[in-house]
């Protein structure tokens, strides 16, 4: 499939439609066709009205019709292109795309919750197959602009309530937080300490429930002023992890919502003589190829992000065969990994 | 620019050469635009009567000719597509990129030297603005498939020789190694082991270069069966140090190839109840972000990944832009970063 079929699908397919559209709020023909292909030769007026009459008329660009008219690209987009963490997601989605010939285009938002206009033209402009967001979201104009264009997407991760409609690729944070805290309980820790992710972000909130819950359980309730809110990054781990650790009442195991958190954490132990895992267990999040190599290893909850990147790779395949994908939220499962750095509670 | 006015290009430009070529052999116009697109639809000796022609008659697309044709895409290809090395150089290749609404489509050859010949297809019919190779390389033939569609392309980093006319992207890895030596030397080691990279790998050779240069300016010469050449892993870093450290006349001090490697190092000497530096030095090689995170936090070699990567891509831009890149071969600077796992030699 090249390039050069595919866009004479862009004009070939839903001609009428177009043409109907076009006519009831007096626009050429090419102007609705530009506004389709993310073209910016367009005024902004006008680009806007056509915007609207597409969305309220339900336009929608017939995916196959003589063949597909998309591109074989698949666009992942990342909230923050950082660590070995997104390595794992690309290599995901690399591996599902490469199999069915599909390139993979990668945009990075430098930390912005989700993409802009720009990103938006552009994307409309190349036409792929389907879109992958990671801890990022679409405003509800973006996700109509990519509906009315046929062009599919998944959010892989979500950093917030998405839509029911809305396809998504997760793995169950609850649970990991409840098996992270089920461990260091069962060790004998009756102090321990959360550092998670953002508080705005969904499986940040569902990682602090499973803790709760696990605490709960055992009939218990976290110690005090127990849980702290911070991005997913080493710097985030170290800087809760010195505020932890030097407190008067300090905890004895501390559950970090990333492997990159536990690893600050386990710098703030070293720079302040304590010792992990005998003064201090830390349990991690992600197992990430380098909690099995750093000293000590992590003890750490597996969240398989290659396979939840590639499964959600796959719907957007489907999707592009023609077949509705079921269910349109999937939930990959997570499991406790035992490595050195927990051990039981100090007596 | 829109995919569908850059396949108006496809057909549009140079077509009186590709009459030409089509005329000479019997073939029909059609024929040669699909091979020049990539197109699997073509006959296998068909398509090598083409390629051949076009070669012989040093063919070339234009590349503008009314609007460029190219799409707005840079080709991005790791030999392997793993760690926190591989980050550093998508986001590099993504800011020059995004810059300039280029979309990056990432390749990851799974530890191929090369790519296949599906993957030329696939780039030939995306028709991007270049390709930026990873520690990888083309075929003679691959690199002319390239030329006579007018498409550039970088290599960065490169893994072996690569003819004078082939654009570079480096770093002085021969002044690294140098750099790390010195630093040991001065510290008092004479003891010091090398886990290089590859031997086919250039910049391998070049590191373990400088570190023989720095013995030979300090009038010595490298300890005993002191080089090990590996691949760049934490394992292979893990195998070796293991090695080195348990035999009879051990090193005080070991210089690995990469930082992943000296990850495997600290390890291994973890594992042996060395004690890293008091007992053994470690140098890496990269500069990672986690190099300075991890316990003991590492002596490297900054290269600057994400710049090299950066300049890769400009260079692309450049030649999209109508302007000869100068140099054709470019090396960036390396630097020494002292951290924590580096002392004086034991007495």
């Amino acid at each position: 499939m090249s390039i050069e079929s595919s866009s004479k699908g862009a004009t070939g397919t839903g001609r009428m439609t177009i043409s109907a559209i076009a006519a009831s709020i007096g626009v050429s023909v090419p102007s609705v066709s530009k506004v389709l292909n993310g073209r910016s030769d367009v005024a902004p007026a006008t680009r806007m009205k056509i915007e609207n009459a597409l969305q309220e008329h339900k336009y929608q660009r017939t995916a196959r019709q003589g063949g597909t008219s998309a591109t074989p690209l698949i666009e992942l987009v990342f909230h923050q292109l950082d660590s070995a963490w997104s390595i794992e997601i690309i290599r995901g989605v690399e591996r599902a795309a490469s199999q069915n010939r599909l390139g993979v285009v990668l945009s990075d938002l430098g930390g912005r919750h989700g993409p802009d206009q720009r990103w938006m033209d552009d994307v409309l402009a190349r036409r792929p197959f389907g879109v992958i967001l990671v801890l990022s979201t679409l405003t509800v104009q973006q996700r109509r602009q990519l509906d009315t264009r046929s062009i599919p997407y998944v959010v892989l991760d979500t950093n917030g309530e998405t839509p029911n409609d809305v396809l998504t690729v997760g793995s169950n944070n609850w649970h990991g937080g409840l098996a992270a805290t089920r461990h260091l309980l069962s060790l004998g820790h009756k102090q321990i300490a959360m550092i998670s992710g953002p508080k705005d972000v969904l499986c940040s909130r569902a990682r602090v429930d499973g803790y709760r819950a696990a605490h709960a359980e055992a009939g218990m309730t976290p110690m005090e002023d127990s849980t702290r809110w911070s991005d997913f990054s080493v710097d985030g781990g170290y800087r809760y992890g010195i505020e932890l650790i030097t407190r008067e009442k300090r905890p004895t195991a501390i559950f970090a919502g990333s492997d990159m958190q536990a690893l600050g954490v386990l710098r703030a132990a070293r720079e302040h003589g304590i010792d992990v895992p005998r003064d201090l267990s830390v349990v991690g999040y992600d197992d990430l190829p380098l909690a099995a190599w750093v000293g000590p290893s992590l003890t750490t909850i597996n969240q398989p992000l290659t396979e939840m990147a590639e499964t959600a790779a796959r719907m957007i395949l489907g999707i592009a065969r023609g077949t509705e994908p079921r269910p349109r939220s999937v939930e990959l499962g997570t499991a406790l990994v035992v490595r050195e750095s927990t051990c039981s509670a100090p007596k």
